[in-house]
């Protein structure tokens, strides 16, 4: 794998770069589209590649619970399995652990929704005896399969093995998400175990990699701690992988100062990874902070739900309002849903509860966010980029 | 429309036609694509039309509930609603009528698993007191939405005008499909009714088809009675309809000759159509009785299911074998499915119930029941139908 800069955006950690992988380039910034069980829901890789994406992500705990990370190397890797032919990445399974952990069946997820930090104090979310899916010890995780019940274990030299018999081009270290209500000194402890599991993620990853083909990038972890934050960053820096991942469950106004902690430690020549992040002003601000690629099952979920990215906002395809409205999504959009279908068709589709209805909403939605990230790559080319930043938000009422 | 006869099949009704209609020349036998809610479910209109469509179907009843026939008729027609540029036909919700009536809730449709006729006894199917959400009057239907329990009345007259707000290149005359276990005395009822409502659909289109670009079949019905299809297929040959469908709920071993009887009388030069029917076995039973037109939901209903079809009958894709055989679903199939998957991507897919999976599965399936009407038509080009017959039949093992 190797990265180049080409371009800086003056006045901030900003940069466009090509990232070239066994597969193909990656132009960067990149939105990477989340293929949790080797399909982007809904979608075939076709539709996916029409719609600008240039990368796929899989999740490894799905895929090892389900067909099995035998099956899936069996097929030649996680690209041949589900005929993607371009670059892939698979996370390391650390967030589902956090899903099904500390955040299982809690109103806390990649980004909470409590707004203001000062409500994210621990008791709120302190259930002790709620049950979780998974338990976090020092050498890895235990966890109940959500599937059938069995229980599995995951330690970091685990994880780096099934995603090695995943094979994708670039892969994650083994680490621990915390939620950001938890207290400092368990950010400490969670930080501390994250670093140990990054060198045993390194070391099971070095074994593995006889043919030089997989690169691994490391996770930065720490919350909302910026002496944590600036420690993860220095730690994983310090190690020998080929990029990073910043992971983490945010309060929204908390994202951006993390993000650029980090990104200010973190050596330049290597590709930076914000991970399920991925709604527009999100995108803006991670750009402008040194982020390189980003994933989020956002486009897809809510294109399932019938939500829909306008410039000026999310729309709700179900509204009455669409039923007997016979114009594209938007006008000016070249995606293949608004080229050929009408808003009233869409609605039609939802409101029969069509498979086609989820899959044209997720390929425009999918095509909004991609082709976002590419503009906002080709206004840093263009010395552009704080005008479109400018122009774009002030259209674009997020909710 | 235009239908002209290529050639004919020796020692049978059996032909080879062109049916040219406003959006394009139909090469006959063809199988119909069903896309009752104006789709073609799990697929897009390049998927179906990939996967060798010519034709698509829609059903009057769902669409006028859904969206409503008036905003397909502003949208442009069920064509341009659903960017299908190809032909088009609309059926005249008589079967609906029947399946929300005399055979709701109960085991029978449009071939009722029933196989010793004398099974097909009155008793066996009468619960009058078993709710129905259709009640059929001499003047029309009245039934009950299952979407919102709002009621409707649909007369032959509604019927054509609904249809017409539709647009489709074909549509057909309000009949009444009876179930095989009525009497004859009811049967003989139903079948004046139908005549009636024949005359009366004819009438209508007639008035409303100004521009001369939509063409009426009539509906040839029956039951199992030798005596009244003959006396149907003469009365519906009478009226000037530009094609005909031959419709019924059958047992499967009154098929046949019921086919027989009907277009051993209708006109030769006019074009013939079997309304709901398509299994393999009944595809060349049809084409040898002259029937030059099928449609059947099964290929779609069956592939969402996981059941899909192969030369050597259906096989269940979920079933534990799959899971790790990277074959495609048939090795020498051209279809999109079987170029790019395997079997354990397939069956993946199922398992972990993914979209994607409904929509390979009804891609193969599509193709395989499409290509196989083909493949028919072309035995008869090269005279050797009654070798492929041969040859097909004693691979398939239909359950």
């Amino acid at each position: 794998m190797i990265f180049k800069i080409e371009k800086k955006l003056k006045g901030s950690l900003g940069r466009v770069g090509v990232l070239s992988t066994p597969h193909g380039d990656i132009l960067t910034p990149a939105f990477v589209a989340v293929g949790t069980k080797a399909t982007v829901k809904s979608l075939n890789p076709e539709q996916v590649k029409d719609a600008g994406t240039q990368v796929v992500l899989g999740n490894t705990y799905h895929l090892y619970l389900q067909p099995g990370d035998e099956i899936v190397r069996e097929a030649g890797g996680i690209g041949k399995f589900m005929n993607w032919s371009g670059p892939t990445m698979t996370d390391s399974g650390g967030f589902q652990v956090f899903s099904l952990g500390a955040a299982y069946g809690k109103d806390i997820s990649k980004v909470t929704k409590v707004t203001d930090p000062s409500l994210l104090i621990p008791e709120r979310f302190d259930d002790s005896d709620a049950p979780r899916l998974a338990k976090i010890g020092q050498d890895g995780v235990s966890f109940k399969s959500h599937l059938d019940g069995s229980i599995h274990y995951i330690t970091p030299e685990k994880s780096i093995q099934i995603q090695h018999n995943l094979g994708a081009d670039i892969i994650f270290a083994f680490d621990e998400c915390t939620s950001p209500a938890e207290d400092l000194r368990y950010q400490e402890e969670a930080l501390e175990r994250t670093h140990r599991w990054a060198e045993r993620s390194l070391v099971e990853h070095k074994k593995l990699n006889t043919e030089n083909k997989i690169s691994l990038f490391g996770i930065v972890q720490g919350g909302r701690e910026e002496s944590l934050r600036k420690k993860s960053a220095e730690f994983i820096k310090s190690l020998d992988f080929d990029g990073f991942g910043i992971g983490g469950s945010f309060a929204k106004e908390d994202m951006s100062s993390a993000v650029k902690w980090v990104n200010e430690i973190l050596p330049e020549e290597k590709p930076r990874h914000l991970l399920g992040i991925g709604e527009p002003e999100d995108l803006f601000m991670g750009v402008e902070n040194g982020v390189d690629l980003f994933d989020c099952v956002a486009p897809t979920r809510l294109g399932r739900n019938g939500t829909i990215y306008t410039k000026t906002g999310k729309i709700i395809i179900m509204n009455t309002k669409f039923r007997n409205d016979f114009k594209p999504i938007e006008e000016d959009c070249e995606c293949y849903t608004c080229k050929n279908y009408s808003r009233a068709y869409i609605a039609h589709l939802f409101h029969g509860k069509e498979m086609l209805a989820g899959t044209l909403a997720s390929i425009h939605n999918l095509y909004f966010i991609v082709n976002l990230v590419k503009k906002i790559r080709q206004s840093i080319m263009d010395d552009t980029f704080y005008e479109y930043k400018k122009e774009f938000l002030l259209n674009y009422k997020s909710r």
